[in-house]
């Protein structure tokens, strides 16, 4: 009888001692249901504390994602794609001037506005993205026209607006990008930068945002579960006040900002974009996932709370999986962000503790 | 007695079923030595056929491979870093007229060069990336500037050579890049698309070089190894003859272009970038090697051959991994490559079977 439990100690141990395929046990998820779409969008994460919010600027907040999640909601309902779903919240979320993307984008040093924005299916791989331009009105709509209309993934600059009007993408004036306060916010950082400059200090890098109290990084994104199985993710930004030299971020690169496969989730991200894309976040996130078999939500918390916080990294991601599971997952103060299931449980959060 | 067989086959059937387990013991490889430094290049993948070379245009590429890697050995047998050793070899590769990238690159559609870099330092993460940049005349300099003198990690267009004039870095006329060779190339494509236009055929995406005898991505790339253990890895190109719009391919886009982690692999990549970038193709290979214990050779084979390939994407990487362990892994029929470990040992190869 003792040989029969020293037995059984050497079998567990066995099992014990290999972690990769305990995961692998905790992990099976059932096969994708079809009943099992949903979406869930962010606005942009960082210093976002209840103390400096107005409840009618909350409110505001609350209901435009709110709008959002609903209008990419119902497109999943009626039976939409996920990329249509991913584009018809992001649309929402661009044309208020509320965030940091589209209509409310913020302007770079020279006091423009140069606007990026990508976008994923994770059926096809298939993928688009767009950097630098300045009178698309919702980049998001270029970036999915690259996709689906061009040999090419991604386009920047006047080559990309010039794209924009060979596919009756609608253009608007610079002047539209035009907002008093985000005008201010580069006005203010300026100041700051030519004091740090007359007392021969370092210029920090330095992104103040009115919404989001100090390091801001205001993106827009969406990732998406169709009834059909499909993932589809896609980004949208202006990119950080005061920006420089034409800097591309990580909301137009593939793998950073924005990622869909269907063999594990789809994922947008927001945040310090230099480390999205030193972390390559988005794609480490789904290659955790299918490589290693953890969860979306093991694999998020990982990346987004180590990884991406051992290279000094703030910000946070939203994603869907295969089988509809969601990550919400963020190392800054707050989030916005919004959730939608199949059985139209709506949730709407800004802070860490909600 | 028996107890114990059965005990013993129940264990070994623990350790067998589980396939993760059983690659982490193949894979199991020694601990990186300082001993084992070593580095590898490629000039372009594509369909590169002895027939189509001649003897003394063979022995041409063969020479510059040759002077490019040794000069990179040279920097990591005196003590370098993997990274001087990776802007050496490219700058080497990027002065001569031979490869599509610096001096040798080729035209876009509006007849000009548009050059796109990118580096990656496998020990800190740092990377630093450049594209659309035309009076630049060793784009992986700027790339390296970026890195460590900016507070970005991605710069283009004119932005980019701004912050290239204030590093210092050389520039030079956009005419510097003009070689009849490229010209004609696109000569030679825009003849085609016209005819193709008259005959209301769709233009095919068409990257015609003299040097790689159809569809062709000359590109330069080198992943390094260094005696202190510490990995690094870049790529620089001129892109695709007759590219429009502004379009950014994969060697600018750290993950798809060139990834380096001493957790894993340094890789840069080569062939046709859409695909690259849609395949997060050097990210891919080293999230493999690290979260699945693979080795590199078997997951550079696994995502050129069989991932890449059914995505339809053609083309190549060089990579080395934290022990010194090289892939030169390709999908066309040659790339221009050649490695060099620790002990001297030279490979220069152009076609498959060589």
């Amino acid at each position: 009888m003792n040989k029969w439990i020293a037995c059984l100690i050497i079998g567990l141990s066995l099992i014990c001692c290999d972690t990769s395929s305990k995961e692998k046990l905790i992990s099976k998820s059932p096969a994708s249901k079809s009943e099992s779409f949903g979406l869930v969008i962010h606005g942009g994460a960082g210093t976002i504390l209840k103390e400096n919010m107005t409840d009618s600027l909350e409110m505001a907040y609350r209901d435009k994602l709110e709008e959002a999640i609903r209008a990419g909601h119902k497109v999943l309902a009626d039976g939409g794609t996920s990329m249509k779903a991913v584009t018809t919240s992001i649309n929402i979320l661009e044309n208020s001037p509320l965030f940091n993307a589209g209509k409310g984008a913020v302007f770079t040093h020279e006091g423009t506005n140069e606007l990026d924005a990508s976008v994923m299916d994770g059926h096809t791989l298939n993928a688009g993205a767009i950097a630098g331009v300045t009178t698309v009105k919702n980049p998001i709509d270029l970036a999915l026209a690259v996709m689906n209309n061009s040999e090419h993934v991604m386009l920047s600059a006047k080559g990309a607006e010039k794209f924009a009007t060979e596919q009756g993408i609608e253009i608007v004036d610079p002047s539209y990008f035009y907002t008093d306060r985000r005008f201010k916010s580069l006005q203010s950082i300026l100041e700051k930068e030519k004091k740090a400059l007359e007392k021969n200090q370092s210029t920090p890098i330095s992104y103040l945002d009115p919404f989001i109290n100090d390091y801001k990084y205001g993106t827009v994104g969406c990732a998406a579960l169709d009834k059909f199985g499909n993932l589809a993710a896609g980004t949208s930004t202006g990119g950080m006040t005061n920006k420089k030299y034409n800097r591309i971020g990580d909301a137009p690169i593939i793998g950073a900002g924005t990622y869909a496969n269907n063999a594990s989730c789809a994922v947008s991200s927001t945040g310090w974009g230099e480390y999205f894309i030193r972390g390559m976040v988005a794609h480490d996130i789904a290659a955790m996932m299918e490589y290693k078999e953890v969860t979306l939500q093991d694999a998020a918390q990982e990346v987004i709370q180590q990884k991406l916080k051992n290279l000094g990294g703030t910000g946070g991601i939203v994603s869907i999986d295969k089988n509809g599971n969601v990550a919400m997952e963020f190392n800054t103060a707050g989030m916005y962000r919004a959730h939608m299931n199949a059985e139209g449980k709506l949730i709407i959060k800004i802070y860490e503790n909600e």
